[in-house]
């Protein structure tokens, strides 16, 4: 009791981001991000692919959204953060297109078909051992005046990635259901803004894997609960291995109904099946809400239900693996 | 020369479809055929994902719209085509979606998992010996009355298609050419007619396989040439091995600039990039464009190019040797 007393001081000292942040941000957005449509998948699912965004996730969104509200005196000292997967790229490809330098500092041990992606945007590369890349992200933001960009803790971060709930509602007014995957939280948080401010009675769910789901806990618990590295890593889903910030958990425990959990078979099934039936390259992270609708109806709400895929970016051997098995 | 001047007398006589016919099935296809979004590709290139469709292929829209197309009472008794691919699946989901009967009459030889794809959307499957497909079609219009609607050589069906090319022009102005594969030609023949229709500028360019290059062949000679199908049936890309009927060859003689030719390794490859690197899932036929675009671009006009990905129904144990191919 004591601990939610203080997580809820602490979210009445939080400002969070609201559905006008999210509308200013789908205006900058415009013409930058793919207007994704919805594609009917089986009963009652539709599916959001953000797979089709130019770097292959969503992470575009808010990426290009918190550069493009630097003031032009930040913007043109460039941005940084540290990242091995899709925010990273992200990153590199908001700054190339305002033509600004960016750093993206990558643990060393990332793989180098990562680190060439990053690279081929055009972003300087700073590797680093895996436990130094906050502290190295810090030096370049007071050494070269770069501005901080970190992949879900920002407020710009989260209103650009709620943009995805503006689509959602506009194309599929009379939705029940809006399934999300929760890694740090900044999707859920921008998307659950954006549905409840338009349409309050839509349930908002977060998808967590099984060997990940410390925002279950947390939000069951009141209070935020790291899990030990050892644990969480051993999902495949590995854009969600890691847990919301006191932000991101903010808006997770105003704005979501509930969070539900998949197993490691059931995400592997479902990659293979959106590859074979979808037509579409989906990472494990981004196969979790179809998982959830496909294997744990029963803990959902009746009516129709949009999953968001959140990225493709995928080792090509795992998915002609997952592929090939049914 | 004798068989030239037979050609433009046939031509003559053959009414085309016209852009105002192409703006109707639009209509027509609003809310039913996805509104596919371009997707930035590499430099200069622009993909239309046609895979993204209901049943995995482009086919939907023209067979939908001549569904739509028949009279109240030619349709409640129902619709036929023969057909072992994604003709054969379109036909089947738009009788579905308009309550009405549908037989489809494959070859016996089809494999298992398209008769199933078709059987699940409910239609009634004929299996018959391949070489009488046809009679079998035309006996089931004579005993039930069923209106034959045929994969490409049917006006309806050639607009419908054509719709792909007034979302391109709406989306891309300045696009400079379009790339699209050819097989029966019905698709490139209602692009070429709503293209033409309002952007004359615009290169419309077709591509074939080497296997299967008899509409470059017919183009060039000004009278169709058929080659053998133990010639054709080499091309992994068995979405085009047909060549076009007297309607379709009319329409490309009139409105298609150039066809241009890839090879086996050219399509494979593209496949597999595709998967990759824009997380679509394309069959080799609909990878046709984009291997022109990427390894024949000397035979191109100079300017933004779109690349139509007609259909994504690929064997997945061909997909997965390709992903992990580079």
């Amino acid at each position: 009791m004591v601990e939610r007393a203080a997580a809820v001081a602490m979210m009445a000292r939080m400002e969070l981001v609201e559905l006008d942040d999210v509308r200013t941000a789908a205006g900058v957005l415009e013409g930058v991000a793919v207007r994704t449509p919805l594609l009917a998948a089986e009963d009652g699912l539709w599916l959001k692919p953000e797979t089709l965004q130019p770097i292959g996730a969503f992470k575009l969104r808010g990426a290009y959204h918190a550069v493009a509200r630097l003031s032009p005196e930040q913007r043109e000292r460039g941005v940084v953060t540290h990242s091995s997967g899709n925010h990273g790229r992200a990153l590199a490809y908001a700054a190339r297109a305002f033509g600004i330098p960016a750093v993206i500092v990558m643990p060393s041990s990332a793989p180098a078909v990562k680190v060439a992606g990053v690279a081929a945007l055009g972003a300087e590369i700073l590797s680093v051992p895996p436990a130094e890349r906050e502290s190295r992200m810090n030096a370049v933001v007071a050494e070269r005046g770069m501005a901080p960009i970190p992949p879900f803790d920002h407020r710009d971060v989260i209103a650009g990635q709620g943009t995805i709930g503006l689509e959602v509602v506009t194309d599929l007014p009379d939705l029940a259901t809006i399934l999300v995957p929760v890694g740090g939280g900044g999707l859920i948080s921008g998307i659950a803004t954006a549905v409840k401010g338009l349409a309050p009675h839509v349930r908002v769910i977060g998808v967590e894997p099984e060997f990940a789901a410390e925002t279950r806990e947390s939000l069951r618990e009141g209070t935020l609960r790291a899990w030990p590295i050892e644990q969480t890593y051993r999902t495949m889903a590995d854009g969600v291995r890691t847990m919301p910030s006191d932000l991101t958990f903010a808006h997770i425990t105003a704005r979501v109904d509930d969070i539900v959990t998949v197993s490691e078979e059931e995400i592997g099934a479902t990659v293979g099946r959106l590859a074979r039936d979808s037509k579409l390259v989906v990472e494990p992270s981004g196969a979790l809400g179809v998982a959830a609708y496909r294997y744990h109806r029963d803990e959902l709400p009746d009516g129709p239900a949009v999953a968001v895929l959140t990225g493709g970016n995928i080792d090509p051997d795992l998915l002609a693996r997952l592929i090939t098995t049914e």
